[in-house]
Protein backbone atom coordinates (compact mmCIF):
# COMPACT_ATOMS: atom_id res chain seq x y z
CA UNK A 1 0.00 0.00 0.00
CA UNK A 2 2.76 2.65 0.56
CA UNK A 3 4.10 1.77 -2.76
CA UNK A 4 0.55 2.43 -4.32
CA UNK A 5 0.32 5.76 -2.10
CA UNK A 6 3.84 7.04 -3.28
CA UNK A 7 2.80 6.27 -6.82
CA UNK A 8 -0.26 8.47 -6.70
CA UNK A 9 1.34 11.16 -5.27
CA UNK A 10 3.68 11.49 -8.19
CA UNK A 11 1.24 11.37 -10.50
CA UNK A 12 -0.69 13.95 -8.86
CA UNK A 13 2.44 16.03 -8.56
CA UNK A 14 2.55 15.48 -12.37
CA UNK A 15 -0.74 15.86 -13.57
CA UNK A 16 -2.34 18.35 -11.23
CA UNK A 17 -0.63 21.05 -12.55
CA UNK A 18 -1.72 20.58 -15.97
CA UNK A 19 -5.43 20.14 -15.15
CA UNK A 20 -4.97 23.55 -12.40
CA UNK A 21 -3.48 25.69 -15.25
CA UNK A 22 -6.38 25.12 -17.62
CA UNK A 23 -9.30 24.65 -15.33
CA UNK A 24 -10.86 27.94 -15.08
CA UNK A 25 -10.10 29.35 -18.09
CA UNK A 26 -13.14 28.97 -20.17
CA UNK A 27 -15.12 31.06 -17.03
CA UNK A 28 -13.16 34.50 -16.71
CA UNK A 29 -13.58 36.83 -19.91
CA UNK A 30 -17.40 37.63 -20.03
CA UNK A 31 -20.77 39.50 -19.27
CA UNK A 32 -22.40 37.47 -16.22
CA UNK A 33 -19.39 37.77 -13.95
CA UNK A 34 -21.33 36.79 -10.66
CA UNK A 35 -22.17 33.60 -12.38
CA UNK A 36 -18.37 32.80 -13.28
CA UNK A 37 -17.86 33.53 -9.70
CA UNK A 38 -19.82 30.60 -8.34
CA UNK A 39 -18.35 28.37 -10.96
CA UNK A 40 -14.85 28.78 -10.19
CA UNK A 41 -16.29 28.81 -6.30
CA UNK A 42 -17.12 24.92 -6.88
CA UNK A 43 -14.61 24.21 -9.31
CA UNK A 44 -11.94 25.67 -6.78
CA UNK A 45 -13.13 23.94 -3.84
CA UNK A 46 -10.23 21.28 -4.06
CA UNK A 47 -11.40 18.35 -4.94
CA UNK A 48 -9.95 15.06 -5.43
CA UNK A 49 -9.76 15.26 -9.28
CA UNK A 50 -10.17 11.67 -9.54
CA UNK A 51 -11.66 11.52 -12.70
CA UNK A 52 -9.84 13.83 -14.62
CA UNK A 53 -6.27 12.51 -13.56
CA UNK A 54 -7.78 8.73 -14.34
CA UNK A 55 -8.44 10.04 -17.85
CA UNK A 56 -4.89 11.48 -18.05
CA UNK A 57 -3.61 8.34 -16.93
CA UNK A 58 -6.00 5.84 -19.19
CA UNK A 59 -4.74 7.92 -22.30
CA UNK A 60 -0.90 7.23 -21.17
CA UNK A 61 -1.88 3.75 -20.41
CA UNK A 62 -2.48 3.15 -24.18
CA UNK A 63 0.92 4.95 -25.25
CA UNK A 64 -0.97 8.18 -25.68
CA UNK A 65 0.17 11.60 -24.03
CA UNK A 66 -1.69 13.52 -21.03
CA UNK A 67 -1.79 16.41 -22.96
CA UNK A 68 -4.09 14.98 -25.45
CA UNK A 69 -6.52 13.99 -23.37
CA UNK A 70 -6.62 17.09 -21.01
CA UNK A 71 -9.94 18.66 -23.19
CA UNK A 72 -11.22 15.46 -21.83
CA UNK A 73 -9.95 15.39 -18.16
CA UNK A 74 -11.50 19.23 -18.31
CA UNK A 75 -14.27 18.08 -19.51
CA UNK A 76 -14.92 15.26 -17.16
CA UNK A 77 -14.09 17.74 -14.32
CA UNK A 78 -17.22 20.10 -15.61
CA UNK A 79 -19.19 17.45 -15.35
CA UNK A 80 -18.46 16.18 -11.77
CA UNK A 81 -18.50 19.76 -10.27
CA UNK A 82 -21.77 20.26 -12.45
CA UNK A 83 -23.23 17.01 -10.48
CA UNK A 84 -22.24 18.10 -7.26
CA UNK A 85 -24.17 21.23 -7.00
CA UNK A 86 -27.04 20.09 -8.35
CA UNK A 87 -26.80 17.17 -5.86
CA UNK A 88 -26.52 19.29 -3.13
CA UNK A 89 -29.74 21.43 -4.01
CA UNK A 90 -32.63 21.65 -1.52
CA UNK A 91 -34.79 19.14 -3.69
CA UNK A 92 -31.95 16.91 -4.24
CA UNK A 93 -29.40 15.89 -1.46
CA UNK A 94 -29.92 18.96 0.62
CA UNK A 95 -26.56 19.77 2.00
CA UNK A 96 -24.77 22.74 2.95
CA UNK A 97 -21.75 21.30 3.48
CA UNK A 98 -19.49 20.06 0.57
CA UNK A 99 -15.56 19.64 1.31
CA UNK A 100 -15.64 21.61 3.96
CA UNK A 101 -17.20 24.97 2.41
CA UNK A 102 -20.50 26.09 2.45
CA UNK A 103 -22.22 24.84 -0.61
CA UNK A 104 -22.54 26.63 -3.66
CA UNK A 105 -26.58 27.25 -3.39
CA UNK A 106 -25.46 28.59 0.01
CA UNK A 107 -23.12 31.11 -1.19
CA UNK A 108 -24.80 32.34 -4.39
CA UNK A 109 -28.60 31.26 -3.90
CA UNK A 110 -29.90 28.48 -6.04
CA UNK A 111 -30.92 29.91 -8.94
CA UNK A 112 -27.09 31.04 -9.92
CA UNK A 113 -26.10 27.00 -8.58
CA UNK A 114 -28.42 25.99 -10.69
CA UNK A 115 -27.32 28.16 -13.48
CA UNK A 116 -23.32 27.34 -12.31
CA UNK A 117 -24.39 23.29 -12.87
CA UNK A 118 -25.72 24.03 -16.55
CA UNK A 119 -22.77 26.49 -17.28
CA UNK A 120 -20.40 24.01 -16.55
CA UNK A 121 -21.96 20.84 -18.01
CA UNK A 122 -22.43 22.99 -21.20
CA UNK A 123 -18.88 24.17 -20.97
CA UNK A 124 -17.85 20.77 -20.83
CA UNK A 125 -19.07 19.88 -24.21
CA UNK A 126 -17.87 23.10 -25.21
CA UNK A 127 -14.07 22.66 -24.40
CA UNK A 128 -13.85 19.20 -25.98
CA UNK A 129 -15.46 20.53 -29.27
CA UNK A 130 -13.62 23.34 -29.67
CA UNK A 131 -10.09 21.48 -28.70
CA UNK A 132 -7.21 20.75 -31.43
CA UNK A 133 -8.04 17.44 -31.60
CA UNK A 134 -8.43 14.23 -34.44
CA UNK A 135 -12.20 15.11 -35.34
CA UNK A 136 -12.89 11.58 -35.17
CA UNK A 137 -11.63 10.87 -31.79
CA UNK A 138 -13.23 14.19 -30.52
CA UNK A 139 -16.40 13.24 -31.55
CA UNK A 140 -16.05 9.35 -30.43
CA UNK A 141 -15.12 11.24 -26.83
CA UNK A 142 -18.42 13.39 -26.96
CA UNK A 143 -20.50 11.19 -27.61
CA UNK A 144 -19.22 9.06 -24.59
CA UNK A 145 -19.30 11.96 -22.09
CA UNK A 146 -22.93 12.66 -22.88
CA UNK A 147 -23.35 8.78 -22.41
CA UNK A 148 -21.88 8.82 -18.94
CA UNK A 149 -23.37 11.80 -17.80
CA UNK A 150 -27.03 11.64 -19.27
CA UNK A 151 -30.15 10.02 -18.06
CA UNK A 152 -28.83 6.45 -19.19
CA UNK A 153 -26.19 7.20 -17.04
CA UNK A 154 -25.42 9.93 -14.15
CA UNK A 155 -28.50 11.99 -14.41
CA UNK A 156 -30.67 8.86 -14.65
CA UNK A 157 -28.88 7.86 -11.42
CA UNK A 158 -29.22 10.66 -9.70
CA UNK A 159 -33.50 10.49 -10.19
CA UNK A 160 -33.34 6.43 -9.30
CA UNK A 161 -31.36 7.52 -6.24
CA UNK A 162 -34.35 10.36 -5.38
CA UNK A 163 -36.58 7.93 -6.00
CA UNK A 164 -35.05 5.70 -3.66
CA UNK A 165 -35.57 7.30 -0.57
CA UNK A 166 -39.38 6.75 -0.83
CA UNK A 167 -38.96 3.03 -1.79
CA UNK A 168 -39.43 0.35 1.24
CA UNK A 169 -37.69 -2.44 0.13
CA UNK A 170 -34.75 -2.19 -1.56
CA UNK A 171 -32.45 -5.01 -2.64
CA UNK A 172 -28.74 -4.96 -3.47
CA UNK A 173 -29.15 -5.76 -7.36
CA UNK A 174 -31.34 -2.06 -7.10
CA UNK A 175 -28.58 -0.55 -5.10
CA UNK A 176 -26.10 -1.97 -8.12
CA UNK A 177 -28.32 -0.33 -11.14
CA UNK A 178 -28.39 2.74 -9.15
CA UNK A 179 -24.68 3.00 -7.98
CA UNK A 180 -23.65 1.65 -11.64
CA UNK A 181 -25.51 4.75 -13.08
CA UNK A 182 -24.88 7.40 -10.80
CA UNK A 183 -21.04 6.69 -10.29
CA UNK A 184 -20.31 4.18 -12.45
CA UNK A 185 -21.24 5.50 -15.71
CA UNK A 186 -18.96 8.77 -15.16
CA UNK A 187 -16.33 6.69 -14.11
CA UNK A 188 -16.32 4.09 -17.06
CA UNK A 189 -16.44 7.48 -18.94
CA UNK A 190 -13.51 9.20 -17.72
CA UNK A 191 -11.24 5.98 -18.52
CA UNK A 192 -12.83 5.28 -21.91
CA UNK A 193 -12.22 8.82 -22.70
CA UNK A 194 -8.88 8.67 -21.81
CA UNK A 195 -8.47 5.29 -24.26
CA UNK A 196 -10.14 7.00 -27.14
CA UNK A 197 -7.96 10.23 -27.05
CA UNK A 198 -5.04 8.82 -26.39
CA UNK A 199 -5.54 6.40 -29.61
CA UNK A 200 -6.32 2.89 -27.61
CA UNK A 201 -7.25 0.15 -30.21
CA UNK A 202 -10.16 -1.46 -29.48
CA UNK A 203 -9.67 -4.41 -27.10
CA UNK A 204 -7.18 -1.94 -24.90
CA UNK A 205 -10.25 0.82 -24.51
CA UNK A 206 -12.71 -2.14 -23.82
CA UNK A 207 -10.69 -3.26 -20.89
CA UNK A 208 -10.38 0.45 -19.53
CA UNK A 209 -14.18 0.93 -19.48
CA UNK A 210 -14.71 -2.39 -17.66
CA UNK A 211 -11.60 -1.20 -15.05
CA UNK A 212 -13.66 1.99 -14.64
CA UNK A 213 -16.65 0.19 -13.89
CA UNK A 214 -14.88 -2.13 -11.48
CA UNK A 215 -13.38 1.21 -9.64
CA UNK A 216 -16.28 2.85 -9.63
CA UNK A 217 -18.23 -0.03 -7.53
CA UNK A 218 -15.47 -0.30 -5.15
CA UNK A 219 -15.58 3.93 -4.63
CA UNK A 220 -19.08 3.57 -4.22
CA UNK A 221 -18.94 0.91 -1.37
CA UNK A 222 -15.85 2.87 0.23
CA UNK A 223 -18.23 6.27 -0.18
CA UNK A 224 -20.62 3.96 2.15
CA UNK A 225 -17.91 2.80 4.53
CA UNK A 226 -16.65 6.44 5.28
CA UNK A 227 -20.03 7.66 5.80
CA UNK A 228 -20.72 5.02 8.17
CA UNK A 229 -17.81 5.14 10.23
CA UNK A 230 -16.08 8.48 9.79
CA UNK A 231 -17.09 12.00 11.73
CA UNK A 232 -17.71 15.76 9.87
CA UNK A 233 -14.27 16.86 10.49
CA UNK A 234 -12.89 13.74 8.72
CA UNK A 235 -15.27 14.30 5.75
CA UNK A 236 -15.32 18.02 5.43
CA UNK A 237 -19.30 17.23 5.11
CA UNK A 238 -22.14 15.23 7.22
CA UNK A 239 -21.25 12.24 8.06
CA UNK A 240 -23.67 9.65 9.48
CA UNK A 241 -26.44 11.22 6.88
CA UNK A 242 -27.48 8.57 5.11
CA UNK A 243 -28.14 6.16 8.01
CA UNK A 244 -29.68 9.23 9.60
CA UNK A 245 -32.39 9.50 6.64
CA UNK A 246 -32.74 5.72 6.17
CA UNK A 247 -31.13 5.40 3.30
CA UNK A 248 -29.97 1.92 2.07
CA UNK A 249 -25.88 1.92 1.52
CA UNK A 250 -23.34 -1.68 1.00
CA UNK A 251 -22.80 -1.14 4.94
CA UNK A 252 -26.51 -1.49 5.91
CA UNK A 253 -27.26 -3.89 3.18
CA UNK A 254 -24.56 -6.25 3.89
CA UNK A 255 -22.78 -5.14 7.51
CA UNK A 256 -19.53 -3.62 7.74
CA UNK A 257 -17.43 -6.42 6.90
CA UNK A 258 -19.59 -7.62 3.87
CA UNK A 259 -19.27 -4.02 2.92
CA UNK A 260 -15.52 -4.44 3.11
CA UNK A 261 -15.61 -7.77 1.53
CA UNK A 262 -17.22 -6.48 -1.48
CA UNK A 263 -14.74 -3.59 -1.60
CA UNK A 264 -12.07 -5.69 -2.03
CA UNK A 265 -13.23 -7.94 -4.87
CA UNK A 266 -14.13 -4.84 -6.55
CA UNK A 267 -10.87 -3.48 -6.80
CA UNK A 268 -9.08 -7.39 -7.45
CA UNK A 269 -11.88 -7.21 -10.56
CA UNK A 270 -10.14 -3.54 -11.49
CA UNK A 271 -6.56 -4.87 -11.33
CA UNK A 272 -7.50 -8.40 -13.43
CA UNK A 273 -9.12 -5.65 -16.25
CA UNK A 274 -5.73 -3.91 -16.35
CA UNK A 275 -3.55 -7.07 -17.26
CA UNK A 276 -3.01 -6.29 -21.19
CA UNK A 277 -2.38 -3.06 -21.04
CA UNK A 278 1.20 -1.60 -21.86
CA UNK A 279 1.67 0.75 -18.88
CA UNK A 280 -0.57 0.05 -16.35
CA UNK A 281 1.28 0.71 -13.27
CA UNK A 282 -0.15 4.03 -12.37
CA UNK A 283 -3.43 2.72 -13.04
CA UNK A 284 -3.35 0.08 -10.60
CA UNK A 285 -1.71 1.94 -7.57
CA UNK A 286 -4.68 4.54 -8.58
CA UNK A 287 -7.49 1.10 -7.71
CA UNK A 288 -5.23 0.30 -4.56
CA UNK A 289 -5.44 3.62 -3.20
CA UNK A 290 -8.88 4.79 -3.87
CA UNK A 291 -10.82 1.34 -2.22
CA UNK A 292 -7.99 2.19 0.72
CA UNK A 293 -8.20 5.96 0.69
CA UNK A 294 -8.86 7.27 4.54
CA UNK A 295 -9.48 11.04 2.97
CA UNK B 1 -48.47 39.48 -43.98
CA UNK B 2 -51.42 36.75 -45.61
CA UNK B 3 -48.28 35.31 -47.87
CA UNK B 4 -45.60 34.96 -45.16
CA UNK B 5 -48.14 33.12 -42.73
CA UNK B 6 -48.72 30.60 -45.85
CA UNK B 7 -45.29 30.41 -46.63
CA UNK B 8 -45.07 29.69 -42.47
CA UNK B 9 -47.58 27.45 -42.40
CA UNK B 10 -46.61 25.16 -45.41
CA UNK B 11 -42.69 25.04 -44.25
CA UNK B 12 -44.45 23.74 -40.82
CA UNK B 13 -46.56 20.99 -42.51
CA UNK B 14 -43.10 19.84 -44.85
CA UNK B 15 -41.08 20.07 -41.33
CA UNK B 16 -42.43 18.96 -38.50
CA UNK B 17 -43.00 15.91 -39.53
CA UNK B 18 -39.07 15.23 -39.67
CA UNK B 19 -38.73 16.28 -35.62
CA UNK B 20 -41.54 14.97 -34.19
CA UNK B 21 -40.44 11.51 -35.78
CA UNK B 22 -37.12 11.59 -33.95
CA UNK B 23 -37.85 14.18 -31.20
CA UNK B 24 -38.41 11.98 -28.14
CA UNK B 25 -36.32 8.92 -29.62
CA UNK B 26 -33.02 9.11 -27.48
CA UNK B 27 -35.54 8.86 -24.59
CA UNK B 28 -37.22 5.63 -24.55
CA UNK B 29 -35.33 3.09 -23.68
CA UNK B 30 -33.75 2.60 -20.48
CA UNK B 31 -33.92 2.37 -16.47
CA UNK B 32 -34.51 5.97 -15.38
CA UNK B 33 -37.94 5.66 -16.69
CA UNK B 34 -39.76 8.39 -14.64
CA UNK B 35 -36.85 11.24 -15.21
CA UNK B 36 -37.31 9.85 -19.12
CA UNK B 37 -41.51 10.59 -18.45
CA UNK B 38 -40.13 14.09 -17.31
CA UNK B 39 -38.45 14.66 -20.53
CA UNK B 40 -41.00 13.74 -22.32
CA UNK B 41 -43.43 15.74 -20.61
CA UNK B 42 -41.71 18.72 -21.53
CA UNK B 43 -41.04 17.34 -25.06
CA UNK B 44 -44.21 16.55 -25.88
CA UNK B 45 -45.91 20.22 -24.72
CA UNK B 46 -46.02 21.31 -28.45
CA UNK B 47 -44.05 24.64 -28.55
CA UNK B 48 -43.59 26.36 -31.95
CA UNK B 49 -40.09 24.63 -32.75
CA UNK B 50 -39.10 27.88 -33.74
CA UNK B 51 -35.41 27.42 -33.32
CA UNK B 52 -35.48 23.90 -34.93
CA UNK B 53 -37.18 25.24 -37.71
CA UNK B 54 -34.97 27.99 -38.25
CA UNK B 55 -32.08 25.51 -38.06
CA UNK B 56 -33.44 23.44 -41.26
CA UNK B 57 -34.51 26.41 -42.79
CA UNK B 58 -31.10 27.77 -42.47
CA UNK B 59 -29.23 24.83 -43.85
CA UNK B 60 -31.75 25.25 -46.70
CA UNK B 61 -31.38 28.51 -47.27
CA UNK B 62 -27.28 28.24 -48.02
CA UNK B 63 -28.03 24.94 -49.99
CA UNK B 64 -28.56 22.23 -48.02
CA UNK B 65 -30.86 19.92 -47.11
CA UNK B 66 -33.12 19.34 -43.99
CA UNK B 67 -32.10 16.14 -43.28
CA UNK B 68 -28.40 17.08 -42.89
CA UNK B 69 -29.11 19.75 -40.26
CA UNK B 70 -31.70 17.44 -38.52
CA UNK B 71 -29.64 16.65 -35.39
CA UNK B 72 -28.47 20.57 -35.01
CA UNK B 73 -32.84 20.80 -34.83
CA UNK B 74 -33.28 18.37 -32.67
CA UNK B 75 -30.20 19.56 -30.29
CA UNK B 76 -31.56 22.99 -30.65
CA UNK B 77 -34.81 22.22 -28.96
CA UNK B 78 -33.26 20.26 -26.25
CA UNK B 79 -31.50 22.90 -24.91
CA UNK B 80 -34.62 25.39 -25.36
CA UNK B 81 -36.89 22.86 -23.61
CA UNK B 82 -34.11 22.39 -21.09
CA UNK B 83 -34.05 26.28 -20.53
CA UNK B 84 -37.91 26.13 -20.16
CA UNK B 85 -37.75 24.07 -17.27
CA UNK B 86 -34.60 25.48 -15.01
CA UNK B 87 -36.38 28.54 -15.51
CA UNK B 88 -39.44 27.79 -14.44
CA UNK B 89 -38.44 26.21 -11.99
CA UNK B 90 -39.38 28.08 -8.68
CA UNK B 91 -35.67 29.24 -7.19
CA UNK B 92 -35.89 31.47 -11.29
CA UNK B 93 -38.94 32.56 -12.34
CA UNK B 94 -41.23 30.43 -10.00
CA UNK B 95 -44.48 29.71 -13.06
CA UNK B 96 -46.90 27.23 -12.31
CA UNK B 97 -48.35 27.35 -16.48
CA UNK B 98 -46.23 26.67 -19.59
CA UNK B 99 -48.06 26.52 -22.88
CA UNK B 100 -51.58 26.01 -20.97
CA UNK B 101 -50.41 22.82 -19.09
CA UNK B 102 -48.47 22.80 -14.86
CA UNK B 103 -44.47 23.10 -15.37
CA UNK B 104 -42.36 20.13 -15.49
CA UNK B 105 -42.11 20.72 -11.22
CA UNK B 106 -45.46 20.90 -10.98
CA UNK B 107 -45.87 17.34 -12.17
CA UNK B 108 -42.62 15.69 -11.06
CA UNK B 109 -41.24 17.43 -8.28
CA UNK B 110 -38.31 19.98 -8.20
CA UNK B 111 -35.63 17.05 -8.00
CA UNK B 112 -36.75 15.35 -11.26
CA UNK B 113 -37.40 18.47 -12.89
CA UNK B 114 -33.72 19.89 -12.24
CA UNK B 115 -32.48 16.52 -13.69
CA UNK B 116 -34.65 16.41 -16.51
CA UNK B 117 -33.77 19.48 -17.63
CA UNK B 118 -29.99 17.87 -17.12
CA UNK B 119 -30.58 15.40 -19.50
CA UNK B 120 -32.08 17.48 -22.32
CA UNK B 121 -28.90 19.76 -22.19
CA UNK B 122 -26.33 16.60 -21.91
CA UNK B 123 -28.51 14.95 -24.89
CA UNK B 124 -28.40 17.93 -27.05
CA UNK B 125 -24.89 17.31 -27.32
CA UNK B 126 -25.29 13.46 -27.35
CA UNK B 127 -27.64 13.41 -30.50
CA UNK B 128 -25.02 15.73 -32.16
CA UNK B 129 -22.11 13.81 -30.98
CA UNK B 130 -23.22 10.59 -32.60
CA UNK B 131 -24.79 11.85 -35.41
CA UNK B 132 -23.28 10.56 -38.96
CA UNK B 133 -21.96 13.88 -40.56
CA UNK B 134 -18.85 15.40 -41.65
CA UNK B 135 -16.45 15.14 -38.53
CA UNK B 136 -15.70 19.43 -39.04
CA UNK B 137 -18.85 20.42 -39.47
CA UNK B 138 -20.15 18.78 -36.17
CA UNK B 139 -17.56 19.46 -34.32
CA UNK B 140 -18.17 23.16 -35.00
CA UNK B 141 -22.00 22.62 -34.85
CA UNK B 142 -21.37 21.49 -31.15
CA UNK B 143 -19.23 24.45 -30.32
CA UNK B 144 -21.66 26.88 -31.51
CA UNK B 145 -24.10 24.99 -29.58
CA UNK B 146 -22.17 25.63 -26.35
CA UNK B 147 -21.31 28.85 -26.93
CA UNK B 148 -24.98 29.53 -27.23
CA UNK B 149 -26.42 27.96 -24.53
CA UNK B 150 -23.30 28.26 -22.05
CA UNK B 151 -22.26 31.08 -19.42
CA UNK B 152 -21.36 33.75 -22.09
CA UNK B 153 -24.78 33.02 -23.78
CA UNK B 154 -28.32 31.77 -22.65
CA UNK B 155 -27.25 30.88 -19.41
CA UNK B 156 -25.48 33.98 -18.77
CA UNK B 157 -28.59 35.90 -19.85
CA UNK B 158 -30.72 34.27 -17.46
CA UNK B 159 -28.15 34.83 -14.41
CA UNK B 160 -28.10 38.89 -15.50
CA UNK B 161 -31.97 38.31 -15.61
CA UNK B 162 -31.86 37.05 -12.34
CA UNK B 163 -29.67 39.73 -10.76
CA UNK B 164 -31.76 42.84 -12.66
CA UNK B 165 -35.10 41.80 -11.03
CA UNK B 166 -32.89 43.07 -7.59
CA UNK B 167 -31.88 46.09 -9.98
CA UNK B 168 -32.94 49.30 -9.03
CA UNK B 169 -32.05 51.74 -12.21
CA UNK B 170 -32.04 49.70 -15.53
CA UNK B 171 -31.51 51.07 -18.53
CA UNK B 172 -31.64 49.73 -22.26
CA UNK B 173 -28.60 48.64 -22.69
CA UNK B 174 -28.61 46.53 -20.20
CA UNK B 175 -31.55 45.52 -21.28
CA UNK B 176 -30.44 44.93 -24.88
CA UNK B 177 -27.11 42.74 -23.11
CA UNK B 178 -29.27 40.60 -21.29
CA UNK B 179 -32.14 39.35 -24.23
CA UNK B 180 -28.74 39.34 -26.58
CA UNK B 181 -27.48 36.62 -24.13
CA UNK B 182 -30.61 34.82 -22.70
CA UNK B 183 -32.57 34.56 -25.93
CA UNK B 184 -30.50 36.13 -28.56
CA UNK B 185 -27.71 33.82 -28.23
CA UNK B 186 -29.25 30.36 -28.81
CA UNK B 187 -31.47 31.94 -31.43
CA UNK B 188 -28.13 33.45 -33.20
CA UNK B 189 -26.68 29.74 -32.81
CA UNK B 190 -29.48 28.26 -34.37
CA UNK B 191 -28.86 29.94 -37.40
CA UNK B 192 -25.42 29.26 -37.57
CA UNK B 193 -24.88 25.71 -36.78
CA UNK B 194 -27.94 25.18 -39.55
CA UNK B 195 -25.94 27.41 -41.93
CA UNK B 196 -22.93 25.23 -40.77
CA UNK B 197 -24.18 21.64 -41.29
CA UNK B 198 -25.95 22.85 -44.59
CA UNK B 199 -22.09 23.68 -45.57
CA UNK B 200 -22.74 27.45 -45.67
CA UNK B 201 -19.60 29.34 -46.83
CA UNK B 202 -17.94 32.31 -44.56
CA UNK B 203 -19.95 34.91 -45.68
CA UNK B 204 -23.66 33.32 -45.86
CA UNK B 205 -22.69 31.54 -42.10
CA UNK B 206 -22.26 35.44 -40.43
CA UNK B 207 -25.26 37.07 -42.82
CA UNK B 208 -27.42 33.99 -41.13
CA UNK B 209 -25.99 34.80 -37.34
CA UNK B 210 -26.49 38.55 -38.04
CA UNK B 211 -29.94 37.46 -38.81
CA UNK B 212 -30.68 35.34 -36.17
CA UNK B 213 -29.30 38.30 -33.89
CA UNK B 214 -32.04 40.69 -35.14
CA UNK B 215 -34.55 38.14 -35.08
CA UNK B 216 -33.52 37.18 -31.41
CA UNK B 217 -34.48 40.89 -30.52
CA UNK B 218 -37.41 40.90 -32.47
CA UNK B 219 -38.61 37.89 -30.85
CA UNK B 220 -37.68 39.08 -27.08
CA UNK B 221 -39.51 42.58 -27.89
CA UNK B 222 -42.77 41.20 -29.23
CA UNK B 223 -42.53 38.74 -26.18
CA UNK B 224 -42.69 41.78 -23.88
CA UNK B 225 -45.53 43.48 -25.89
CA UNK B 226 -47.25 40.57 -25.41
CA UNK B 227 -46.84 39.85 -21.86
CA UNK B 228 -48.20 43.62 -21.47
CA UNK B 229 -51.45 43.28 -23.71
CA UNK B 230 -52.54 39.35 -23.66
CA UNK B 231 -54.51 37.62 -21.39
CA UNK B 232 -53.51 34.47 -19.41
CA UNK B 233 -55.72 32.24 -21.86
CA UNK B 234 -53.93 33.92 -24.72
CA UNK B 235 -50.58 33.18 -24.01
CA UNK B 236 -51.11 29.68 -22.03
CA UNK B 237 -49.17 31.39 -19.27
CA UNK B 238 -49.56 34.26 -16.62
CA UNK B 239 -49.97 37.44 -18.60
CA UNK B 240 -49.09 40.79 -17.17
CA UNK B 241 -46.52 38.88 -14.95
CA UNK B 242 -43.51 40.91 -15.68
CA UNK B 243 -45.37 44.49 -14.62
CA UNK B 244 -46.69 42.53 -11.75
CA UNK B 245 -43.16 42.12 -10.62
CA UNK B 246 -41.84 45.44 -11.41
CA UNK B 247 -39.71 43.54 -14.14
CA UNK B 248 -38.27 46.13 -16.99
CA UNK B 249 -39.42 45.38 -20.55
CA UNK B 250 -39.20 46.98 -23.66
CA UNK B 251 -42.89 48.43 -22.92
CA UNK B 252 -41.94 49.71 -19.83
CA UNK B 253 -38.94 51.26 -21.05
CA UNK B 254 -39.81 52.77 -24.60
CA UNK B 255 -43.74 53.03 -23.74
CA UNK B 256 -45.95 50.41 -25.87
CA UNK B 257 -45.71 52.80 -29.78
CA UNK B 258 -41.91 52.81 -28.90
CA UNK B 259 -41.83 49.10 -28.63
CA UNK B 260 -43.72 48.20 -31.52
CA UNK B 261 -41.57 50.44 -33.63
CA UNK B 262 -38.25 49.18 -32.08
CA UNK B 263 -40.06 45.01 -33.35
CA UNK B 264 -40.39 46.76 -36.72
CA UNK B 265 -36.76 47.96 -37.16
CA UNK B 266 -35.56 44.70 -35.65
CA UNK B 267 -37.71 42.73 -38.31
CA UNK B 268 -36.08 45.15 -41.10
CA UNK B 269 -32.51 44.62 -40.15
CA UNK B 270 -33.19 41.07 -40.01
CA UNK B 271 -34.81 40.98 -43.90
CA UNK B 272 -31.61 43.08 -44.91
CA UNK B 273 -29.10 40.13 -43.77
CA UNK B 274 -31.01 38.01 -46.09
CA UNK B 275 -30.01 39.78 -49.69
CA UNK B 276 -27.28 37.27 -50.28
CA UNK B 277 -28.63 34.22 -49.37
CA UNK B 278 -29.92 31.92 -52.50
CA UNK B 279 -33.16 30.55 -51.12
CA UNK B 280 -34.05 33.27 -48.88
CA UNK B 281 -38.24 32.95 -49.18
CA UNK B 282 -38.77 30.73 -46.09
CA UNK B 283 -36.60 32.79 -43.51
CA UNK B 284 -37.72 35.98 -44.60
CA UNK B 285 -41.74 34.95 -44.23
CA UNK B 286 -40.72 33.72 -40.78
CA UNK B 287 -38.98 36.92 -39.90
CA UNK B 288 -42.15 38.92 -40.93
CA UNK B 289 -44.43 36.27 -39.39
CA UNK B 290 -42.47 35.95 -35.66
CA UNK B 291 -42.63 39.69 -35.19
CA UNK B 292 -46.68 39.98 -36.30
CA UNK B 293 -47.44 36.58 -34.46
CA UNK B 294 -50.61 36.90 -32.23
CA UNK B 295 -49.61 33.73 -30.80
Amino acid sequence: MKAAADQVKADLDRLLPLLDAELTKPFRAGEAQRLAEAVRYSLEAGGKRVRPVLCLLAAEAVGGTASEALPGALALEYVHTYSLIHDDLPAMDDDDLRRGRPTNHKVYGEGHAILAGDALLTEAFGVLASADLDPIRRAEALALLAEGAGWRGMAGGQALDLEGEKVESYDLDHLRLIHRLKTGALLRASLEIGAVLGGAAAPQRMALRDFGAAIGLAFQIQDDILDATATDADLGKRAGKDAGRGKITYPSLLGLDGARKALSEATETALCHLASLPNRISLAAWAQYLALRAR
